[in-house]
C-alpha cells in the first residue's frame, strides 16, 4: 500500500507571517509611541541611567535566547537549521504580540501605548514561555503549528500571570512559577493533545550525533553564564538584586557539580550523559528564581540547586520513559525535567522561605509586576505586607497550583487546535529533517552511508 | 598546455605587517599619550562614569565584529579559517591604522594625541568599513590584497565621513550612510576592478554545507542580538539613545519575520534559504541606522525593518545574478543586498523622517561627530538647525550621493591598483581554499570522496 | 603479551565530588551568610551602583572562561566533550573551595561570612589557575586527577598570591605574575611528576582537526574580546580603570597582528599555524595584566603586546620541542607559552615601568587586594610608596622568582600525589577520547575509516 505523498502547504506560513506582521505595523502606526523627550536634564540623566542600568541585562537575556537556547536546541543532528531559525522567529513573532496584548491590558491610556525598555522586557519574558513549550514537541510539528501555539499561549501566559501575580500577590521575581512552571505544563498539554496515544518508537534521526551533542552543550554554557541576569533584571535595584544574582550564581554553580554527580551514579559504566549535562546544569537557574530576592541564606541556595539537578536528572531517567509508556505524552527536549520538577521545588522552596522568613527582611522583597521603580515595602503592603507569613506561603502554594492546572488545560486545548489539517504536521518519516523547510545543501556533505539510503527509500516511497 | 604552477610569495605578508607594526610604534612612542589623571575626585568618577556607561557598548561591539561577523563569513566550507582569521586581522590593522589618520586629523594639539575609549571606538566604527566591502570579494583575493584595500579604504572613508558629517551635516547616527553604503559601494568598485569582465561558472568550494551554513547562522544571530549597541552607542545619552535602541529592536524585529515571508514566497516549494536569513535578518539593522535616534514612530522602525528584508531578499533572488550577467559584477557575500540597498532605503527613509519631523522634537537629534557630550540642540544650531528641515532634507540625499558616488570611483581605483602582480592574487582553482594560507590537516578529516578527488586532479594539474 | 584491560573506578568521581558538594553545603550552613540588608536610601542606591559597576565585568569574565576557554580546549578532536565539561566542572569546583578558603582566611568575622559579588570574583580569579594549569595535562589525566590537582592549588594560590601581594606588595592588577606564571609552572610541575620521563610519540588522536581548530579558533576570539575585562575588572575606578582598557587593547591588538607575521615568518611556505594563531593572539594579554594600570605609555603596551606574541609562537616552534626532548616535560596545550614567557616578560617589563614611572603619577597605581573601594594612594603609602622605585622593582622581581619557584616546586609535589593508582591515569590508548567518560554516539557519525579501524583494534587488543 503506498503512502500518500506529502505535500507541505507552501503558502500557508508567509500568508499568516506576513498577515501578523501588517496588522501588528498597523496597530504600531495608530496606538503606539514613544514617550515625550523629556525637557529638563535631570530627567534626560534619569533616563540615561536607567538605560544603562536595564540594558546591559537585557543584552545578556536576549543572547541567552536568541543564541543559546537556540544552540541548545540543536541537539538533533538534522534539525539544527530548523532548532536556531524556528526559535529565533518564534522569539519576534511572540515578543511583538506580547507587546500588543501587554499594551491592551495594561498600558492603554489616552488611546495611546507608551513604549519603553521595559516593556519591551516584559514581552521578552511572555516570549520566554512559548519557547520553552516548543520543547515538547521539537522537530514533530511545523512552522504553522507553533506559530498558532504561540498566538495562544501569549495571552493565555499573560491572563495567568496577571492571576498570578497580581490577584494572588505572588512573589516570583525570576519567573518560576510564572513562567517556568506554566510553559511546562502547557506544553506538556499540547504535546499529549496533538500526539495522542500514538505509539512512537525511537526515530532513526532523533538519536544525537557528538557534534550536534557539542554544540547544545555550547548552548549549555551560554544560558548558563547568563541566567542571573535573566533572574535579577527585574529585583529592585541594591540588596534584593545583589543577592539575586549571588543566590542565583550559588543555585547554579552546585547544580553543575550535583548534575556530573548524579548523571555518573545513574550509570553503569559511570559514564555522564550529554542530555543530563545540557540540562542538569540549568536545572538549579530555574529552582531559584522564586526565592532568588527573599532574605534565603547562601546555603539554602546551594541546597537548591543541587536538589533541582538531582530531580532533573532521575526525571530523565526515570520519569521520562515512565510518561511516554504509560501516559503516552511525549516530552522531545524532556522540559519536564528542566522546567517542570525544578520549578515545583522551587515554588516548594518559596513556601519555606516565606514562612521562615524574620519580620523585617521582608520589606525587600520585589515583585515582578511592581510599578517600575515602585517602592517594594509599598507593594508588600498592599499584597502580601499584611497578610503575614502564612497568607503569603497559601498564596505561593495557590499560584502554584493555578500555573500548572491553568497551563495543562489549556495547553490540551490548543494541542486539540493543532491537529487542524490545515496546520501541515509532517507525517513521521520526516520529522527531524530540516531539508523540509530549508534550501540546504546536502550533497554537498559526506553523510553516512546508511542515513542517505534511508533518505533515498523514504524520498521513493514518497513518490509511490 | 600546462597551467603555470602557483607560487605564493611567502614573505610578503609578514614583510608588510611587521613594518606596519614597527611604523604604527614608532609614531605612538613619538606622539600618543593618555590624559593626564585626573586630580580631583569629581574628575575621577566621571572617567569611571564615563568607563561604565561605554564599555560595555564597546565590548557589544567588539563581539559583533571580532565573532559574530567572523562566523557569518564562515559559510564557505572550505574557508572558514580564512575567513575567521582575515577579519580578526583586517579588524586590528584597519583599527590601529585609523587611530593613526583620525589622531592626525583631529586630535593633533601641541604635538601630542591624547587616546581615549571614544577615539578606540570611533576607529572601530572605521574599521567595520573594511569588514564590510572584503565580502565583496571573499575567498578570491589573497591577504596581500585585502590588507592593501584597507590601507586605502580608511583614509577614503575618513575623508569622506568628514565631507558627509562636517560639511554637508548630514545626521547618521548609526553609519547608514557613512558606514554601510560607503563601504557596500566601495567594496563592488574593488571587486569590478579587480576581476574585470571575467566569466565565472560556480565553484566547486563556493557552496555551502549544513554545517557551514549553521555556523554562519550562529554569526547572523550574534550580530543581530548587539545589533542596538552598535547604533545606539554614539548616541546622546538620555531618550535620543533609548529611542535609538527601541528603534533598533523593533527594525531587526519586523526584519527577521518578514525575512521568513519573502524567502518562502520566492520559492517554489515555500522552503527558506539559508542565505536570505543569514542577511535579511540584518538588513533593518542597517536601514534603521540614519533614523534611529529622530522623532520617528515605532511604526516607522516596523515599517523599515520590514521594507529592508524584502529589498534585502529580492536583491539575493534578482539583483545580484543580474548584476553577476549583465556587468559581469561579482559580490559573494552578497553586500549590495544586505548593506547597499537597505542603506539607501534608510537613507530615503531619513529624508522622509526630517521633511515631516516636528519642530521642536528636533533638539534631540545627535549627531555622530559632535563633540563628546555636545548639546545636541546646540550642534544642530549650527549644523541643521538653521537650514530648516527642507535644507536638511537635501542635505541627507546629497549625504548618500556623496558616499555612493565617491565609494564607487575609490573602489575602483583601488581595484585596479590590487591587479599589481606581486599581489598575488591565487588562481581561480585556488580560491576558497584555507590549505592555500593555514597548516590545516586535512587527512585527519573524512572528506567527502569527489572533494579530496578533485583536490588530487588540481594538485596534479599544478605540477604539470 | 596481553594488555591488562582498563577498569575506570567509575564511582570515584560522583563520591568525591558529592562528599565536597555535601562538606561546602554544610560549612556555608553554619558560616556563610549575605550582608544585612541596608537600611537607608543611599546605602542601597550605594549597592545598586557597585552591582552595575563590577556585574557587566564578572559576566565578561565568565563568558571568557566558560565559553572561551572551553572552546580553546576543543582543538583535541575526539576530546572536545571532556574539555568543555571538565573545563565547566573545574570552575565551578574551584570557585566554591576558593570561596571557603578565602572565607577562612580573610573575612572571618564574628563567625560569619559576609558572601557578596567581589568576594566570588576572587573566587573566580583563584579558579583560573586552575584551569591555566589542567592545559599542561589535558587528555592524559583522569577527572579524579584534575579534581585532587584543584584541591591542591587553590590553596597554594592562595599563600602564594598572599605572600605576593600582601607581604612583598607586588603591584599586579591584572594577575600576569599571581595567576598567570604561577599556574603556568605549577601545571609544568605536575606535568613532569605525573609523566616522569615516558618517551611519547606523537597520539593518532592528538592532532587537530579544520573542524576543532576552527572551534578553538572561535574560543580564542570570544578570550581576545573579553580580555580587557579581566584585566580592568580590579582596577580602581577611573583613570587607572580606563587606563588598564585601553593598554590592554592596544596590546591585544599589536599581539594580533606580530602572531601572523612571526607564525608565517617560521614555515617555510609561509602558512600560518592554527595553534600559533590561537595562542598568540591572546599572549599579549598576559604580559600587559602587571603593567595595564601603571601609567605606561601607549607605545609600551603595543611594543609588550609584540613583543610577547614572538615569544609565544618562538616558545611554540623551539621550546616546546626543546623541552619535551631534553626534560621528557610535555605541556599538551603549550601553557608554558602563552601563560609563561609571556607573563615573564609582563613582570620584566613592570620592573622596568616601576624604575621609569614618574614620582606623582604612581599614585594611580592599583593593587588587587587593595581593601574594597579603598584609597589608591594611600594602599601605595603603606607598601611601596615609602619603599621608592628600586625597592618596588625589586619587589616585582622577588614577586616573580617566588610564583615561579612555588609553583614548579609545589607543582611537583602535587604531581606526584597524582600518580597514586587509585586516581585512575587512563592508559596511553585510551588518551584524548571522550567516550571512555561520556555516553556519545559514536556510529551515528560518519568517522574517518582510518580512526575507527584503530579504535576496534584497541578494544580488541583490550579484550584479550
Amino acid at each position: 500500500m503506498a503512502v500518500p505523498p506529502f505535500t507541505y502547504p507552501r503558502r500557508l506560513l508567509p500568508l499568516f507571517l506576513g498577515l501578523f506582521q501588517g496588522a501588528l505595523l498597523f496597530f504600531f502606526a495608530l496606538f503606539v509611541t514613544y514617550d515625550e523627550p523629556s525637557a529638563q536634564a535631570e530627567d534626560t540623566s534619569l533616563v540615561a541611567n536607567q538605560v544603562y542600568s536595564t540594558f546591559p541585562f537585557f543584552q545578556d537575556i536576549q543572547v541567552m535566547l536568541v543564541v543559546g537556547l537556540g544552540l541548545l536546541l540543536t541537539f538533533l543532528p538534522r534539525y539544527g537549521f530548523s532548532a536556531l531559525t524556528h526559535n529565533f522567529l518564534l522569539l519576534n513573532f511572540s515578543m511583538q504580540w506580547a507587546l500588543v496584548l501587554q499594551g491592551l491590558l495594561h498600558h492603554f491610556h489616552h488611546g495611546q501605548i507608551h513604549l519603553d525598555l521595559h516593556k519591551l522586557l516584559l514581552s521578552e519574558f511572555a516570549a520566554v514561555t512559548v519557547l520553552i513549550s516548543v520543547g515538547a514537541i521539537l522537530g514533530r510539528a511545523s512552522p504553522c503549528q507553533l506559530l498558532v501555539m504561540a498566538l495562544c499561549e501569549i495571552p493565555l501566559y499573560l491572563a495567568s500571570e496577571w492571576v498570578i501575580v497580581t490577584c494572588l500577590g505572588v512573589l516570583d521575581v525570576g519567573g518560576t512559577i510564572t513562567i517556568h512552571v506554566f510553559s511546562c505544563y502547557f506544553g506538556l498539554g499540547v504535546s499529549k493533545a496533538l500526539f495522542r496515544a500514538t505509539e512512537r518508537p525511537l526515530h532513526p534521526k532523533e538519536t544525537p550525533t557528538t557534534s550536534s551533542d557539542l554544540m547544545s552543550l555550547v548552548g549549555t554554557l551560554i544560558l548558563w553564564v547568563f541566567w542571573p541576569s535573566f533572574v535579577a533584571v527585574l529585583c529592585q535595584p541594591g540588596d534584593a538584586q545583589h543577592r539575586a544574582i549571588l543566590n542565583t550564581l550559588l543555585a547554579m554553580s552546585a547544580g553543575a557539580i550535583t548534575t556530573v554527580v548524579a548523571s555518573s551514579l545513574l550509570d553503569g559504566d559511570g559514564k555522564l550523559s550529554p542530555g543530563h549535562l545540557q540540562n542538569g546544569s540549568l536545572a538549579g537557574g530555574v529552582a531559584i528564581g522564586v526565592v532568588a530576592d527573599m532574605a534565603v541564606p547562601p546555603a539554602a541556595a546551594l541546597a537548591l540547586g543541587s536538589l533541582s539537578a538531582v530531580l532533573c536528572v532521575l526525571g530523565f531517567r526515570f520519569l521520562t520513559p515512565l510518561l511516554a509508556r504509560k501516559l503516552t505524552l511525549h516530552d522531545q527536549c524532556g522540559i519536564h525535567n528542566l522546567h517542570g520538577l525544578p520549578g515545583i521545588l522551587g515554588a516548594a522552596a518559596s513556601v519555606v522561605a516565606v514562612l521562615v522568613a524574620p519580620k523585617d527582611s521582608s520589606g525587600s522583597h520585589g515583585s515582578q509586576l511592581s510599578p517600575a521603580g515602585g517602592n517594594a515595602s509599598a507593594v508588600l503592603e498592599g499584597q502580601g505586607g499584611s497578610r503575614g507569613a502564612g497568607g503569603q506561603a497559601l498564596c505561593q502554594a495557590a499560584g502554584l497550583a493555578v500555573a500548572a492546572g491553568a497551563a495543562l488545560l489549556t495547553g490540551l486545548l490548543t494541542g486539540s487546535a493543532l491537529r487542524l489539517p490545515c496546520l501541515a504536521r509532517p507525517p513521521e518519516r520526516l520529522c527531524f529533517e530540516d531539508s523540509l523547510y530549508f534550501k540546504i545543501h546536502d550533497q554537498a556533505e559526506s553523510p553516512g552511508p546508511e542515513s542517505s539510503a534511508e533518505e533515498g527509500a523514504l524520498a521513493l516511497k514518497e513518490q509511490v
